[in-house]
């Protein structure tokens, strides 16, 4: 398998600690987001959208979307699976991880945020408000749900899906300055993951083409 | 069962296209997003967000995020699957249906629309602007991917997951005036869907709760 992806993408980070927490082999391909790697027609074949990630499989089939990319790889190898056994503890994590997908992350996308500043000329504090109205308002649906439902990860005690999208979100709300201090039980999910060496090697800073300086 | 949602609502329409699709049966309790029912301390039980559809499983269970009741559906009642067998086709299917979910509807949703004008001063023309580039980039997306693995349906000639969410997306984006003439395949598989029994049953015209004058 292959993914093509970028350090710093968000659904990158999903699909890279999915793979790590399934043990799978995956070579990794760089988009160069800044570049405009993503617009370029090599990757327009591979996601007519110009998004990163996808995953090319074994077979050679091209798949986009983490989350149907994260229930591929479930679907695809079962061995340790990373959505729970019990059908509403799955539904659970899935909730958790749409919460994030489509509440959260599609706000402070930064196609979206840059958009905002020059065609919606938000400034500093528009955008402030913005960050912490849609993305930290379903960050704190998020903490009500694995209040409900998590034990020491978001949905019991094994790590799943939910958590997969969980730890980047975190990561690109710190990046974004959205406020995170009323979410307590997020920020004990995502230091217990962080200290795990699945999520360690999956973060971006750790990527081949991560840019620190 | 019982769905807790509003009949315009596009993540609800969703979920009712599924259960038609699987022939299942479930009860129907509105929530009357114009009176605010959804942020009654009764609705933030259900789902935290305030958003609607919620899910009250025959086990009590309340599961939120259409698509995690869509899934869960399919766990739960394997008749009549609305997930693709074939692992790649089941993988383009949520592909697609991730596309609209994450990617187009969160855009267009009414609460965000508010937010652009009153505290984003859009004004008719950036907000036809935004809903063009952003939900209408997705829809564009769409249209590549039906006509990489569709066939009568978004994928190949059964109905599926995708084309639950691509209803729904099509009748709101008619609705918000997004210019819909370059997806000629998308406008085929709507209309051959809406010929259908079960997806005229779940239309939003024909719920309880829709107000039509």
């Amino acid at each position: 398998m292959k993914l093509f992806g970028y350090w710093r993408s968000s659904a990158t980070y999903r699909v890279r600690i999915a793979l790590q927490l399934k043990g799978l082999d995956c070579d990794y391909e760089p988009v160069n987001l800044l570049n405009g790697d993503q617009n370029k027609a090599e990757h327009l074949a591979r996601n007519p959208q110009g998004l990163v990630p996808a995953l090319m499989t074994d077979d050679g089939d091209l798949i986009t979307q983490s989350l149907a990319i994260m229930e591929y790889l479930d679907d695809a190898f079962p061995s340790h699976p990373i959505l729970p056994r019990n059908i509403a503890a799955r539904a659970h994590a899935r909730a958790i991880a749409a919460t994030i997908a489509c509440e959260a992350q599609p706000f402070m996308n930064l196609r979206i945020q840059n958009y905002l500043k020059n065609e919606g000329s938000f400034d500093k504090d528009t955008m402030s408000a913005w960050l912490n109205t849609w993305p930290g308002g379903a960050m704190a649906a998020a903490e009500k749900m694995v209040t409900q439902y998590g034990g020491k990860f978001c949905v019991s005690d094994e790590p799943s899906i939910a958590d997969c999208c969980l730890i980047p979100q975190w990561f690109a709300a710190s990046r974004f300055n959205i406020d995170l201090s009323n979410f307590p039980h997020l920020a004990a999910i995502n230091e217990r993951c962080l200290a795990m060496p699945a999520f360690e090697k999956a973060h971006p800073l750790k990527q081949s083409d991560a840019v620190t300086s």
